[in-house]
């Protein structure tokens, strides 16, 4: 196993993840999820698609839901370049790499190309879109959890290391990536092209299938008080895991799933990582453990439901995972230990 | 069903929940478990006993560890009466009702009484401690969750409203009390002397047994910075359930489990409760609903596993309950059901 | 100098600070302070009259607010005792002792004895009121500092002892009390009922006047959701002090001032006190010093600008105070000193 | 007035402000303070150097200290660039435009070039440096306000849009900036390399001067456990300005005076600023107002008192300024005010 190396001369500039496509069968059960429980504002809306943004957005939309009668799905997701160049930087680059790449239009956005990434999931590129106020100050006006921002994707793949070469090659950098413990298996990339450690996270999978997008808050509290809220307009059981704290650390989690099941996470801000000797970091994943540094593992639903890209059918990995579930967890774990064993398992 | 009624003019003055003693195997990791995570201050320590306060504590001990070779135990719960004239009245009231009760000698404390409820728990009574600084304020020395004071008892009973009568006759008023939703079947109630909602907390099961007791912590961060060290030092695991809100919605919580199964919880300050208006509150509970505001429901653990009186075996109720565990929740729970069914369910 | 004892039988139960009425000039302006700033729920209102009660309290109202067109005032102070009971019991007392009582009808409440404290302050006694709802788990209806409930008074008086000693032989018991470092000359009594370190406090000043009442917040979080929001609405000069930690360290305040000049403190929810050995708590102040753990002295307005007592003139203590103000600490202060300076003065 | 345009093809890649050294009279007094109160951690120190960085840094150190026995002073401040390669650009840039720039040695970077910014100001630029192990996750290590990360600095100078231009020659985009409403006059420029509003900030003042820096806290409970152990400690006085919101509203502070008169600001994670569309906002400043969002103003040493750069004679500028300080604040303030006047104030 090799970590594949980033390209610090990239084709064109990308300079983070920033606004995603959902498609939702009902607009007003989701439209309420968003507003009230994650605390996004609405932009602009009509009778079959909403654009949300975080309270400190200055694009107008960092999630678009359109109405769908199909199966829910992930339309894509986007990312921003610096300027209108780099567009036509990466036009020239996916053509003369065989990517399939075209423009397309977009509402409230200005140019747009959609290419395909190495694991077939569409991306949106775009260098500016309009512009709304941020409302980051307007605390009397929040709601939910106030999110912030959107920061990034999960995305699931049968190959992280080929999903991180096709990103690093575009000028992404690894901040963290999972091994099983033991083995040289690379089951998780964690890449990032702005000053914190996840633009797009890749997990091994059957994929690409969209596994969840992060959404920012401000602190502990705004968090809590998202679930509150969940808790007191209907949406208490759309809690699928969390709080806890990640294994890697850099941050705490809450992860929802909306009325279509698309799945949301929530977190506070990571850790700023800039610099160049900010070289990746192996992080040895015991099969045993849950891989967090607490809070209990994920339900087996975390790890088997994501929502595919429209038009795009998951292929397996050459090996399936194995990973520790809640459902595992629970009945292996007695909490009537002797001590010795209690702390030797941490 | 009738809820018993307080006596308003009770025989002698409980003030409120305050100091208990449970057994340990291993008294080091004990020491680590209650120090470094729940945040307590060793106040007195020998090679067989160990005594912890809060950090906002005036009186020397609010737990004690005595070392073991038996199964781990709750020697007794105890609670301070306002007076040393209360106890004598104390000693008259249950010499005269056939309530078994004697003077003890507890290091460190004054004259105590230590009598058996109703149902079979030990229960020490005093009025004065020796004292210690108050170290709130020595925030620079604090450690894991701060815990600020000791608050309460869940104890499990097979007759939660005998329990409460037990009680009641002595002073406590009820908060709430859960009733299966459609019968008349209560199988919690909440007491109080002190003003918020709880000192002595019991639930519907075999008993009588040892559940929990609750520390208050400052702050959500409090919280999270105890189960963050909880996760460095080797007691990530030890976290049963939480963080979450509860059901009747006074509070956060989050349980752990000692090195030898005792069960703590973390929980933020209540709500003030002292007014003549105060009536009892009853929370319907749903079996096929979680319980809480949100987040996952207990494991049966929660439900099955608690701590036995030293030498009192527990009995078992009428009628075993069959509560809604996360195992069983893990088993029905779907989050790709359609909108109008996730919103209903919540 | 000597600190008067508490009456540990008193003639009648008072059980908490419960609620006050203020005048107010232009109703429209203090709704919204209460409401948008401080988070308070208007029970009731009507041309003339506004109740509030905080989110977490179940009795109809907390603070009144009258329209006047006189000088604003104070119109009195209220209590709640435990029972009817107890109202006749106090005034058979107060009659006994010549102390001016009598009943009055106020809106919402039952029977409420209004009566005249020994320093000229009306204070008013019910045992019940009409109820509410509590709405402390509605967050997602929550506004400004989503104040839970009134605290405490803070009462300038000449006499600080004297005004201690009345409240003390009706069983009040004192927390802390401020001596000026070096003397006997005691500035401040601390005095409570319920379970935390005040329900009233007397600072040395001409009084009867009202300085201040007290409404506990959540968290820092809300603590400084109220202060932004002050800001965004228009109240942003209200903060007259803080935030800022307590000398006596029990909690952490900010200081407003509503439309009228009338002042309130939100604060973090104090220590438990309640035991017999809980004895008061002498505390020097250094007259030199600003009297906070940390943050500025408060400006000279804090000590000099209360609120009279509708119809009750203020005395001027034997000796003036001559306080530590903001405005004389910066005339002193530099912080362009020697380290070992620095440090001295702490 | 015309506000100067960033070069978006700088002839070198600055990446952010990184690292600064001050010199201080009694490092034994400044290692606590920062250590303790501010919370970093010493990554080395010998008899006269002490290296500190931040929890959440990898690099070796953010902060040094160097004992002196003359005026204390900043002996320049840092930036990091993103490869070696541009620190060769970066001198043959500087070489080529007349400004001082040589490569000095300094222990624990790499090659480090050392430049005179247009003000006078001197700057280190480095690429890498040691590398140590980013900390913050080990919780129950951390003391006072566990500071993150440095983030920026303030510096004071006679023209604060020659010091923009200055920097947006070299890559740096304008966040915000101040002008004294009704008139062009330009006092303050907020200049930044990395995604959030600051890396450097000019404010119009007797310059070059070294006014603060600033580091990042996790979360209000952080930036108040500093200040409760500033007051612990025996830094209580130590507090200038704050906590409160800065007028443009980004983010919450407090500044602090380290024994040497050196000024730290905590400051919470401030907006994310990437896109091509984040153009400079302009903010209006009323004289007569506090120019925050809410707090009272600083006192006048915060205008006033400020770092020499080392060997460095600061220029008073064209124009003095007249802010609004503390102490005029609080001589025309009054909160006995009608309501219609305090609502329009704000």
């Amino acid at each position: 196993m090799t970590i594949p190396s980033t390209n610090f001369n990239p084709p064109f500039n990308i300079t983070r993840a920033s606004h995603l496509i959902l498609t939702a069968k009902d607009l007003a059960a989701s439209r309420d999820f968003y507003t009230e429980v994650i605390g996004l504002v609405v932009s602009d809306e009509d009778a079959n698609t909403i654009y949300f943004r975080g309270v400190e957005e200055r694009g107008h939309h960092s999630l678009t839901l359109k109405r769908t009668t199909a199966a829910p799905a992930c339309e894509c997701i986007g990312m921003h370049v610096f300027s209108e160049e780099d567009l036509d930087k990466a036009k020239f680059h996916f053509d003369r790499g065989g990517v399939p790449a075209k423009f397309v239009e977009v509402p409230f956005q200005a140019r747009t190309l959609r290419f395909s990434d190495g694991m077939g999931a569409p991306v949106d590129l775009c260098a500016t879109m309009e512009t709304r106020p941020r409302l980051h100050v307007e605390v009397n006006t929040h709601k939910g959890a106030r999110a912030l921002r959107m920061d990034h994707y999960q995305v699931l793949v049968p190959d992280v290391l080929a999903a991180a070469k096709f990103y690093m090659d575009l000028g992404f950098r690894i901040s963290d990536y999972l091994v099983i413990g033991g083995t040289d298996h690379v089951i998780g990339t964690f890449l990032y092209r702005k000053n914190n450690p996840w633009d797009i996270v890749f997990l091994h999978r059957s994929g690409p299938q969209f596994h969840h997008c992060g959404y920012v808050v401000e602190s502990l509290y705004d968090l809590i008080r998202g679930l509150d809220t969940a808790g007191n307009v209907g949406f208490g059981e759309s809690i699928e895991h969390g709080p806890g704290r990640h294994g890697l650390s850099h941050s705490y989690y809450t992860y929802l799933r909306d009325p279509d099941g698309h799945r949301t996470e929530l977190l506070l801000p990571g850790i700023q990582i800039t610099d160049r000797y900010d070289e990746p970091v192996a992080c040895e994943l015991d099969p045993n453990s849950t891989g967090n540094r607490w809070g209990l593992p994920p339900p087996r639903s975390w790890f088997e439901e994501a929502s595919e890209f429209a038009g795009v059918a998951p292929k397996h990995p050459a090996v399936e995972g194995d990973p520790l579930t809640l459902e595992k967890y629970l009945v292996s774990k007695s909490w009537r230990r002797a001590p010795d064993t209690l702390r030797k398992s941490a």
